[in-house]
């Protein structure tokens, strides 16, 4: 391989030729080798916009001059549009402020910069990684902005949309099977009837009730800490570049951000992904009931529910038919594990900060980026090849309502509540319908039973006599 | 003791006769010996302002005759008002619905009433516990109802207030040491100053943004269940039930509670609670922020940071004067590992859901209720008996702060960055402080270091010349 | 409230006059007024047999009197028996050492003693709580020996024995049916048969695999850290007093504790209770699984899967026979939820330990035997009220094989791999069984489809010919 | 790019041409386009040593003939060695059982053989990925099989080895400082002195502790599930392949691996990965007790404790000479948070089993995996960038030896405690120390102050008299 030679405050060091960073990454890689875990795309993208919002707006306040700005803004650019992915081959696993990841998009943009620019990497000149890409800020303000940006891109910009798609899927289902009368259960158990409809529109109450509180979180997430530089004091920073960097990153985003009022609790906390996190749990945890309703319907084909029909993806036994595995159902699931997880661990890290400074910044993100985007996919994939084909079996629907003991209190009105216990009893015990138990039992014929039992009719609340 | 015959559709069962409760709380006594984790007592309390709410809305319904509404009444008011404690004796680890603390409140009420009526207890007349005290409800329906209700007072009622005094006096101590210049830290390593008051002002900021997000996700817990009834159908119930009883609860808690759009997911799912308890360990890891900050800043008294006293509550060691455990500190923090575990509980409740309902109803209000008390108690006593009292340590917070090689950037503008590494550099292999090796190695006198080095100029952006 | 004077280094303090408890503990209530939850009673226990323990040893040390010795004795062995539970009213949520609880047991020793004596409370003479209580002892290696102590006894002494029950209950189930053949699913799909014996030896398996690991962690749990004194050099105290005491304990207890080698992690670290507490996270998910699969069974009566009947507890429906709610699998995977949260919340709190202390204890010890205590009830509970009632439906099993089209494998050897999947397609496409098609089809007769499909011996690897 | 045909039961689907999978893993490809976390390389190495165990096997019991055997042994030498890794691409969030995978192993494993035999991939012949990979095997078997080849060899062949570099540096630590006497730390507050051995040789046992109670729960993963085929019941199984491809499995890996004795617990519960999961999470919490140990002593370099120095891996400040950011700590203790995420996650997955199958398998084996393979990196970079190099700063800690006031109760034998009381007072009172106090108080000459006050003499039990 080779190699160039790139240099920091503590020496020389050389780095493969072919790579855009610098002596601290390089550094980070012989110091860090704990496993494989790259620093998230989402947060590299994030640091080109930043990178990008600081040169913009240091060169208004006259900091910056316009060539440096437009070579920063340019690798910056490509940055973001992950080109350079090549380039940022740290891991998580690294210094807890992030600072080895910042000084790796400060290096690549640098000599990318230089590169442009007909320069000699590694020269520093005339895009010189601190004192230009760096400039007016800190790792200690860097790292949580890009945290900020690459959360509320991922959310708004990707986690919103496929959640969307499969809520609305859902919200079809609900109104196409409005009318589909079953079995309800609670505890297990066979219970009064509902609507199929119904039952799916509890589903999609459930998403949107997690969507509103993610939402909720979010003002929180566009709060900025770029100008508190190394402890939040702003010290060396523009007293106006706050305020001026945040309005380039909102301009550039399309989203809301603001600079954040208190920077020492933006740079010593990161509180808000613990509270985002639970809003993002909240969504896994009706995800999970879902997924599990949905598979506990279409379990069978024989010895189970077997209310629904999902689509068969891949080959289930090849010798007996019907049996589809719900796959789709499993992934999502597998995805609610994790999500669990990964907000324990968010809880835990942004619990240990200390003074002016949380370094704990990088599993954060890290943990946080996966849920999003484990939600997200898991929720594109669980509505293009499970929700979009859901059918009911209208026939098992249908024979399971009419197997039901419970519609028995139907009957109560008409013949007694006594009565109405005796069919349902000795259809208990002999396996038999009410219908059949009830006429047996000569307490009404069939056209009366009928004109009774009418599941339909028990599916809301009392109809009020006109 | 005496006892006394009371009956359910199993049959009789013998009680105590000094309690109001009936046969299937006497059950649930007999087949749920585990633990010994009483059904929380908000959650009793809501129960009270259901069953008020409940009887004076089958009231208005013309479902309810005004006697037994004003019996009913009553014995509710008695529940609310504690008065019938003794008469719970439930523990959380019963039938995951909570039916059977539903069915203790509605026996409670019941033979409370039928003894103001002096009928005799047992006799369900003139109050029947389901006929008239569970008119228009299930189980299913009242217990995420009361606890909604639970939830929303416990941290509109409580919560807030005493987190707020916390808020408050931190405020206050952060407004009144607003000029202390003291040593940054990052990394647990000297950074760049920053003021007393600045470093508490996060503190506060990070209070804020908990109370927050947790204000943010109560809208879902104000929705409530009642008029599902067992399956979120509402099968049974009047159809201007549910607003009715919502209004009527919202009028005697004076909060804005309101009727669910969707019942299924009210009963099927408490979603709502895992997004709460997520804001709720937002508090908690900011708790844990403060907590830590300050024991670790009052650590000492010799061989410790040393830049704050905190009061002294206990005997420390009797010969060793200045030795203050931080005993505040650790009764948060401990709150805060608490806090933590009930979120994971919490999270692993409710995602297990099946078809019309969740039945993990009463460990999610245990754990919910006590992450709320918890948070609240352990504010109001680190405010009372340690906040208060955080006084800095003056003279040590200046020693370190003069003898911090940090400030050494500060003369970068006159001496140049060469000579500015050279002092803090000798400095350092010394022992010594920059001021004194300024003058050593002849780059400045005493009075000129002075009118350089001035930290209360490095605790903010640049000052713009004017 | 009668009162007394009792005093402590700070000063003098009233107590009411009825408790044994002096200065520290009244300070402790007043300080820390947060949440309910008290010391656990385990914990009151083992330090009844500590001090004991400690009286003994240092007698025999030469370093006690008999007559204060014998004083100590006594009222510890009334704090073992638990008659003076009124007079431990701290709660968790104290000093992170434990310190209070520590002199709160040493104020009820020595109070109860001097009472015994005949002196005056709050004299300290005869029994003094420093210097005779808590003699060779400091409340930071006291804390960590009781929470060791009590431990053991609740996993030895409880759990074991309420677990063995259930294990023995399934174990019996196992054998009882090891020949109902029944449909197996995998993915909540039919699958290949096994037998219902099989699939319950499957929850033994766990319940073993579990015990096993819980067991295995035991010896750590076994080491006391009593004899490191304050920071584990064991200052103060004989050089013998480490081992002499712990030999002591063991004696009293019947269990083979000892002194643990390094008293610096016993005091600084509680790491033996992670392993153990994931060991008892272990059990708890085996109860998960056998608690789901017992209500998933169970379900029904006419809607679900039905295979097994459960014992009626409690009132279901009063009209409809056969729903009986599986409220014990609700009250076992309620529990689970809290074991899981406990898990969590030990973890956060042991690793947050400091030099020579870990200020984490109460909370450590108040979630782990909540744990133990409640998977052992909840085993109980589960084995009294459910396990020993579980039967098969063996109609329902019987049809549910019948109706299955997985038996249709059984046909490849005698009528080929097209044949036979023909067959199950036509069943599966008419909802018909495999017999009928396999007749209606000319393929077999029933004599020869009985003869060839025997789900029977299908429930074990191939036979090999003799 | 260049696709081939391949094809499955639901027929046929291109497949790039280069890559050796077939149509189920492109399938999966298509069907699980969620997040990008591959199944991790340890399961694909564990499926290499699985399949050529189950090819050895089945030739000794006379199924699998030696071409075809030797066949498919040289291809899963290959994935063995790492050779096909390009050929796995499937993700962890797929079908919960692990089949896709197994699939994507038959497949490769098939065609390569193929390919060495001079065949046409996609042919299935000479080498079939069901018939003769998958021959005696079921997916539900296989995957589980794989988790706990995959475990231990991550466990015994990897994390032990890093751990005790770790271990071992800091046991030569303990030993080289066990005369550095130093303040002791309780609270953190300055407590009776230790020796930085004593110190250090407690997170030496913390970390004995934790691998102890890993070691114990490996006999549980050392249970293979191999030969319970699909449901626990090893239909069409050999009655002796469980054993004899355990014992090839054995020979393969030099690990002790055996059949489990019962394999429907082995499909359905993944209990023994919780167990070892919280052992992991025990040495978790060892690390974090050390890495913050670490990083607090080497506080500073002037406002912090400052009693250790560490190595310097990255520029710190380039000004400020002395700033090691504690860089390796950090590391340590984000990996400690995400073992704690991953512990939840595997708790949360493991509990979901139903019947015959647990179908969060990928889920457990991606976090555990994750779990060992961070704990042991981070132990190893901790080790070669930090603990070799952590070096006492021995006039630090003599510095704040001297100014304790801890030391004072030593002259309570000499000048009783109320004259020792007054020497300690006055010296907090003045910020002075207990030999300046003394001499100015006139109770002891410099000289007698030193002959009294020996820390060195503190660090231990007392003395007997000989």
């Amino acid at each position: 391989m080779t190699m160039r030679v790139e240099s920091d405050t503590m020496g020389t060091i050389n780095v493969p030729a072919d790579k855009y960073y610098g002596a601290q990454t390089a550094r980070s890689l012989a110091n860090f080798d704990i496993g494989g875990e790259k620093m998230p795309r989402e947060i590299i993208t994030a640091f080109g916009v930043l990178k990008k919002a600081a040169a913009l707006a240091n060169h208004k306040l006259g900091l910056l001059d316009e060539t440096t700005r437009d070579l920063i803004v340019t690798a910056a650019d490509e940055v973001i549009a992950g080109k350079l992915a090549a380039h940022f081959p740290l891991v998580v696993w690294q210094t807890g402020s992030g600072t080895q990841s910042n000084m790796n998009v400060n290096e690549v943009i640098s000599n990318r910069g230089i590169e442009l620019a007909g320069g000699t990497m590694g020269s520093k000149t005339p895009v010189h990684p601190n004192d230009h890409v760096n400039m007016s800020q800190s790792s200690n303000d860097t790292y949580p902005t890009a945290m900020h940006i690459a959360a509320v891109e991922a959310i708004e910009g990707y986690l919103f949309k496929r959640v969307m798609l499969l809520r609305d899927t859902l919200a079809a289902k609900a109104e196409a099977y409005m009318d589909v009368v079953k079995i309800g259960r609670t505890h297990l158990q066979d219970a009064t009837p509902l609507t199929l409809g119904q039952e799916i529109s509890g589903w999609v109450a459930q998403i949107d009730y997690a969507l509103a509180n993610i939402k909720a979180t979010l003002p929180q997430l566009k709060e900025l800490a770029l100008g508190g530089t190394a402890v939040g004091t702003g010290l060396n920073a523009h007293p106006d570049y706050a305020v001026a960097v945040a309005e380039e990153i909102a301009t550039l985003t399309g989203r809301d951000f603001v600079t954040g009022p208190n920077k020492f609790a933006l740079l010593a906390g990161h509180d808000a992904f613990v509270g985002s996190s639970g809003a993002l749990k909240q969504l896994a945890v009706a995800f999970m009931k879902i997924a599990n309703d949905v598979r506990w319907l279409a379990s069978g084909p024989r010895s189970g529910l077997g209310e629904l029909t999902i689509p068969e993806n891949e080959p289930g036994s090849s010798i007996m038919p019907g049996k589809v595995n719900p796959t789709q159902s499993e992934a999502m699931t597998m995805v609610v594990a994790q999500v669990m997880g990964n907000d324990a661990a968010i809880g835990f890290a942004a619990s240990q900060g200390n003074f002016e400074l949380n370094v704990f910044k990088p599993v954060i993100a890290y943990n946080f980026l996966q849920s999003v985007r484990l939600l997200a996919d898991a929720a594109q994939s669980f509505n293009d090849h499970c929700a979009v084909g859901i059918e009911p079996d209208r026939a098992r629907i249908q024979e399971l309502v009419d197997k039901s003991l419970m519609l028995v209190t139907a009957l109560n009105r008409r013949i007694g509540y006594d009565n109405a216990a005796k069919i349902a009893k000795t259809a208990h015990r002999n396996g038999t319908t009410l219908r059949e138990e009830a006429i047996a039992l000569g307490l009404l014929s069939g056209e009366e039973f009928d004109a009774e039992v009418k599941p339909e009719l028990m599916v809301g609340p009392l109809k009020l006599k006109s």
